[in-house]
């Protein structure tokens, strides 16, 4: 039987939040079993680029990451923020390891080419590889890992990368190992049917209900590509993800908060 | 027999030169078994407090480090440098991991009492223990390492630790389980009789030759605490400490560079 690995990504909104990214630490410190926090970077970045007089550039969501821009996400993520969660997760008695895709060559991206609308997102790096054996490794020695979305070619250059990605991407690599499951902190409760009632959660979907869903129109937007990636990794061998505030992340985890996706119809 | 571990510690002169340190990552590249290289911070930290609007406070050579200046130092060393470099090294095909001494605890320290003279250092940190187990995994695994000079204290504080004093905790540490040569990279070809006469390098010291190079005031100001701390390192189990030029790496290593300090007389 493959041993349990819980995979976090959690964003902004914890890592800009002393208290509530202490909390989250202490409750992910209590789950059993492997553990990796992907995290995001938060206004930090922003706040730091603009102390720094660079104007930002964001197309679809997305930070277009210019030679400085890159310099100070890599500042940001791999260096405070990283090194922060590290240092607060070791006095929680988390044995912990944090890593950039660069290190010992985590996550080999390629920069992405510039799009057929003719956008071009700069140092942003789209996955191509992960190093699942000096993850096993790591974790088998009993390290967690937190990692930061930064990435590299495999030829000197740093790259920008989506935490959700990064996180997809190490889910899927690490399910042939471990039975993965992943989790990601999100602004709401999890899937509403009305995005204006909190009530309307949709606890659970399967690829049926998922087809439904999209058909009735209530998964729209932003959220379909979200869900699109988390159905692909299930169907990559990931066991469950499931999307939730990360401050109830014991309740997501049993099943008792957030949206749950599974790959087989129950 | 113990296997031969070269620990390098460059500082700001290699760092802040792209084409020196990319010449430095290929010499030290090129050298047999395990590798750490230690790096400090340079320029770059000081242009970022700059532009964050932070002043900066030197006390007797050492940044004073406030809360506002270890964020500074946090992003640029373990994030911008350390990331940087370790991309680099992988695009060389050195399989590496870029650390700080938070990260899988590895080095702890404790931040630095008010001194008798009433100067209070702030978050800066003094080394307690290294996590040489993990060290040793890590390079028996064939990952050489990346060493920032940020520490922690245990209890979720980061602190800032000088990279010299970082070099020499770790080699000493180290020395238990591996045969230790620490190089510390140096603006100057070595110890010099004459400061300003490069002619006058002194190639190898031992204990012996250090007390006369001490009486006779040839070694004096800030050399003889740097020479009293690689002594000391010697003591504790260190092969040797060369001190010269990180430009001439294989000759500083091969006793045709700098000044190689011994624990025997020969």
């Amino acid at each position: 039987m493959k041993a349990l690995l819980t995979l976090v990504k959690i964003g902004g909104q914890v890592v800009d939040d002393p208290a509530a990214l202490q909390q989250f630490l202490q409750d992910f410190a209590a789950v059993e079993g492997h553990k990796i926090l992907v995290h995001g970077g938060g206004k930090k970045a922003t706040a730091l680029a603009e102390a720094m007089g660079l104007a930002q550039n964001m197309v679809q969501g997305r930070r277009v990451t210019d030679a400085d821009t890159l310099e100070v996400v890599t500042m940001v993520y791999a260096g405070l923020i990283n090194k922060n969660i590290v240092a607060q997760w070791q006095a929680m008695g988390v044995a912990c390891l944090g890593l950039s895709g660069a290190d010992a060559n985590l996550v080999r991206a390629q920069r992405r080419p510039i799009t057929a609308a003719g956008i071009d997102y700069g140092f942003v790096g789209d996955v191509v590889a992960i190093n699942t054996e000096f993850v096993a490794q790591a974790l088998v020695q009993g390290l967690h890992l937190v990692v930061a979305p930064i990435t590299h070619d495999g030829q000197g250059q740093l790259l920008n990368t989506n935490a959700d990605t990064m996180a997809q991407s190490l889910a899927v690599a690490l399910s042939k190992t471990f039975q993965v499951k992943l989790v990601y902190g999100f602004e709401l409760p999890g899937v509403l049917r009305n995005i204006n009632d909190p009530q309307s959660l949709v606890p659970s979907i399967d690829p049926a209900a998922y087809a439904e869903l999209k058909a009735q129109g209530i998964i729209s937007g932003g959220m379909l590509p979200k869900l699109d990636n988390a159905f692909a990794a299930i169907h990559q061998g990931v066991e469950a993800v499931t999307i939730g505030p990360a401050a109830a992340l014991h309740q997501l985890l049993s099943g008792n908060a957030g949206t749950t996706l599974y790959g087989k119809t129950s």
